[in-house]
């Protein structure tokens, strides 16, 4: 069966993160080592959202949570900004590439299902970034729809509910096999993409897919045209 | 100053539900005079969100509401339809066709600002909207967001806070003067374009701005040229 909607993990899925987030570094940080920054950046992501997922804290949005982990990132490399400069940086989220093969694969799959991000970035921070990147989204959903953070399943089970689509009508699409484990245990399709350079060379994790995933493709593009065509895995 | 996000009211401003709903209502009720129909069923609209307003009745999405509105309409009306049929034409409002000029002027506009509905329809109705009258929203925002109806404020500063802006850096845009009073009661900018045939010949409500607006225009092109001027009233 064709889903009627396909939602997409953004950040390693859709965009390059790794790459976008060390360009913004190395202009504002000449003096440290842009990949090792923003992996280091990165690497306080689940931890950041842990806190709110295990309710030691209310939901916040992602934004606030990524000015916070650049300050311990800026804390552990020792590096000082101003604060105009730090909260410049902050938004380096928002000015992400897209891997090439996605805003020509949204386009093509959007003529056929509606598409949107479920991301744990909020509204603000998906908005801005699909107009940098070139998303051609029909609607925005995610952490900020369900106020809580994947792979808690109230994201995955808030976005179908506000497409007003049953959760088995609906695919979501990660590079990210954790992401896909969760999704369909609220009851969705799941669909996998491998982005093998998202972590740079050497990358381990998330080089294939480990679960009976309901589609794989090589990319958005690719699995664009297996929708066309009606192939799964 | 030039807002940095303009957002709409959608029915009777972007789009023209009249023509649109009596067009499905022709076809599943052949034997009712179709545009008195339309306007009967959208004259229950203020009065079913006014029972959420006044906090009678939990937050529900306005395709609820639409539904139940049909079927008093049916009845005042003395009409019958099978529930599959009924649950079609429920869903006319996702099937309206955009004002000529909307799809040109928000594509406009667009390349200046982000762009996004605050309608009182829900997020699924809006995609749905969207992509069948070719809306290009950057994302969509209104009651589901708030969980609130217009013209409550919190609608209005949702919206506003979803795309983390203050409501003073953002415009919205109506044909209708009370919806521009309430946001901007709420800290918004607020900017009128007159639908004249939105109810139809002889139509004399909001037939031209009655608030002291920061920017008038004929239409949703005429205001992207205006804004790309920094033209106002």
């Amino acid at each position: 069966m064709r889903p009627q909607a396909f939602i997409f993990d953004v950040f390693g899925t859709v965009v390059d993160w790794r790459s976008g987030v060390a360009r913004d570094v190395s202009r504002a940080l000449p003096q440290v080592e842009p990949f090792a920054f923003a992996a280091a950046w990165r690497a306080r992501y689940q931890p950041a959202m842990e806190r709110v997922r295990a309710g030691g804290r209310p939901y916040v949005a992602l934004d606030e949570l990524h000015a916070e982990m650049l300050d311990e990132t800026l804390a552990a490399f020792g590096a000082r900004m101003t604060p105009p400069a730090r909260a410049a940086l902050a938004t380096a989220w928002e000015r992400l590439p897209a891997w090439p093969d996605a805003p020509d694969g949204l386009a093509r799959l959007r003529t056929m299902a509606m598409i949107a991000p479920c991301s744990n970035g909020s509204i603000a921070l998906m908005t801005r970034l699909a107009r940098y990147a070139g998303l051609p989204w029909d609607c925005v959903l995610g952490a900020d729809v369900a106020r809580a953070y994947k792979p808690q399943p109230e994201v995955y089970l808030a976005a179908a509910a506000a497409l007003r689509l049953a959760p088995g009508a609906v695919m979501m699409v990660a590079a990210h096999n954790d992401d896909l484990r969760a999704a369909r245990a609220a009851g969705l399709m799941a669909g996998f993409i491998p982005r093998p350079q998202e972590h740079g060379p050497g990358q381990t994790a998330d080089l294939s897919p480990d679960g009976p995933w309901d589609l794989v493709a090589d990319d958005i593009a690719d699995l664009a045209a297996r929708v066309s065509l009606g192939v799964g895995r």
